[in-house]
């Protein structure tokens, strides 16, 4: 078939067959497609919309495009999670040795895109000796050993999507639900989870900006896994503001572990982790339902039964595990700087756009590919939204190593705080669970 | 600017402004924007259309893409024509000697596209010696001279529309009367005619079917012109069946020939050539009105001013110029085929598409860029629609150099008579004049 034929019958509207989407992923993958056929392609898709069928038949087409990775030699369920990305994000550090403990088998692939922080792997890695880079037979027998394993994408796992998503960045076509709902569960297809929980961000701070893009997102993608006969849930999760108090790539680490060892009960990035572990374990039948699954995940927390299995994955993964007891072995920025409150009130939303800006100033994150990440600078919240603060008050942390990157970094932070004079009721943090 | 950011607001329906689209024609041209952003502004455009005023910069940042010809060194008044392309549709072998043998200055370029038979320039090379290549110091001192050269257009020329062009083709964004006024209108500003008619087709034959694309082609080429200061109209005229009874590249040029030397007077062929050639010398301020033109140039004709003028242009261009009144010097076919009626009827309709691929099969076009064209081949009708036909009678004539070539061909014209028992009206020629 010619891929001309196949951008006039997307242009006109028409909804693609397997074979036809097959084509095109093939193509783009190995470069027989060129990219200015791909990318007319890609315009047409995002103003003309797919069916939801033909969305699945290209998430399965984006994910057969490449390497799969049969998971099918390990034993129980294999959950999976993807989040689709916040400030303070880091409910996998958290999650994955918790789900783990509770019996499921989280074998977790990752990637390293461009962001405020780092991602997944890049706080992994600001532990000492850690490495997110390994074999398959490396990835499948730590897996087998202990339940939980998360490493970093091989360029062979769904090679359409590379291409596909390097080209939507520069041709003004990346927020298109079919585009990205079949980014995200190519990948997480093509990794071989049965249960996949998905974190969609709404607000300010997120890829989705309103409660109805992201209710659409989660459909898309939850009907998506469940036609490829994936469990599915997502949770919609507020991201007006940070989800977690840290912002950088050490210091979420170290929020990760004292979340896992007792502390920060009842903060966001505490609700959240455990909201989506008890999808995770329900969907796994490792319980009756979400609340149930909810309850397990909080009991292998409270009995630091998550603390060693996130131990076990780091040592597993060559990095000193003592981390969890000292964490002052993490990398720490050189020097701290204050910002505090110039006036009284309560603290109507701290803008996770603003924050996550100012992290980045600082040196946490990736504007560029190539850009290099400072694993121990950041920004530490000291309140939340919706509560009283006095003048003076400390309200945020900034660990700095260039104190150069200060003034531009505290402007934005300052600005990232929204004040108000009465009580504030902030945004519900779970919105919605689509299932 | 940020090219990613003009394809979003193209895709989003915003008119870009003078800046932005000299900023893309550029890009193009010079190659700085990839292919993969072009075609994606190509595919934003084509689904999200163009203001009339946003065409017209578009125009203007296409020609200003390249070279202009300045032809203010010329007297008289510079007119030119473009046809939106047919089968059998020689006009301007008529009407540039017969407008030049009227006063008006035609300085034509031309260009070499894919098609049933040759563009104009392929017609022309069928006479010995004739080249279309020319300096442009050699172009500007014939028409000085005799007042009309048609010359092969250079790459130099609108290499923005170069490169869309191709990209057009590949991409399913073709069909788009943006593009489409864009691409010819860009053309003829560049080559720096003051007064420019337009033929646009319609019909089976045509790129736009039905008389409403082709109206809508036509305002917005007249459109675009008369904001960019040109005199402009465009006279729509049907393209269901074959404009001339010769269709092939020495076979079109015998007929232009004979028309100027008197013959085929009432014919489709002579009647569009003298409209369109009134409407120019009406633009050019040579006649008081277009009827009144078209008489100025029946009377050339008449007189055989428009022959010698002819002659005089194969000369300048190293042709032979002897062929006007000796059609032997022309290549012929080494033998013909004639294609008899298998039944009594009235010619309903002659098919110009099935036709033109009749003669393309006998060698008479280029399907691919590379491909060599048999100037002597092609198919002579001997019947027009509407025509009452007896069994047996002869009613189309294919001149042929390569006997395999002949059964594909001859099925594909046999195919392309469509009979009527009782009698037809064919459509009027000349469908409406836009100005």
């Amino acid at each position: 078939m010619r891929t001309v034929d196949l951008i006039q019958r997307k242009r006109d509207g028409e909804a693609l067959t397997d074979q036809e989407l097959r084509s095109l992923c093939n193509g783009a993958a190995d470069g027989t497609i060129p990219d200015y056929q791909v990318t007319a392609f890609l315009m047409a898709t995002y103003l003309k919309g797919m069916t939801d069928e033909e969305t699945a038949l290209l998430t399965m087409a984006m994910a057969e495009s490449g390497e799969q990775i049969d998971l099918s030699s390990l034993p129980g369920v294999k959950v999976d999670k993807h989040s689709t990305g916040g400030v303070g994000d880091t409910t996998t550090l958290v999650l994955a040795p918790l789900a783990a403990a509770c019996g499921a088998t989280v074998a977790k692939m990752s990637g390293r895109g461009l962001g405020h922080t780092g991602g997944t792997l890049d706080k992994m890695e600001s532990i000492p000796g850690l490495t997110t880079k390994q074999t398959r037979e490396q990835f499948l027998d730590q897996v087998r050993k202990i339940g939980v394993a998360v490493i970093s994408q091989t360029p062979t796992l769904v090679p359409a999507d590379s291409k596909f998503y390097g080209l939507r960045d520069v041709t003004a076509t990346v927020d298109s639900i079919p585009l990205i709902a079949s980014s995200v569960m190519s990948k997480k297809i093509a990794s071989g989870a049965q249960v996949i929980v998905l974190d969609v961000k709404t607000g300010r701070g997120a890829f989705m900006k309103t409660l109805e893009d992201s209710r659409k997102l989660a459909r898309s993608m939850v009907d998506i896994g469940r036609r490829l006969g994936r469990q599915m849930t997502a949770v919609i999760t507020d991201m007006d503001v940070p989800l977690g108090n840290y912002i950088g790539n050490a210091l979420e680490v170290r929020e990760a572990i004292e979340i896992l060892a007792g502390k920060h009960a009842g903060t966001p990035l505490w609700e959240v982790s455990l909201t989506l572990c008890g999808h995770m374990l329900s969907l796994a039948d490792l319980a009756i339902d979400p609340t149930d699954g909810r309850a397990k995940a909080e009991e292998a927390l409270r009995n630091g039964a998550g603390l060693r299995k996130l131990r076990e994955m780091i040592e597993a993964q060559g990095g000193d595990g003592r981390v969890v007891e000292d964490l002052s072995l993490l990398p720490e920025a050189g020097q701290t700087d204050d910002l505090s409150a110039d006036r009284d009130g309560w603290i109507a939303s701290i803008d996770a756009l603003a924050v996550g800006e100012a992290a980045m100033r600082l040196g946490a994150g990736r504007a560029k590919k190539d850009d290099v990440i400072d694993p121990s600078v950041g920004v530490v919240l000291k309140v939340r939204a919706g509560q009283k603060v006095s003048r003076g008050e400390v309200i945020a942390t900034m660990h700095v190593n260039e104190p150069n990157r200060l003034p531009d970094a505290r402007e934005r932070l300052a600005n990232a705080f929204k004040w108000s004079d009465s009580v504030v009721h902030p945004h519900a943090l779970i919105r919605e669970v689509v299932s």
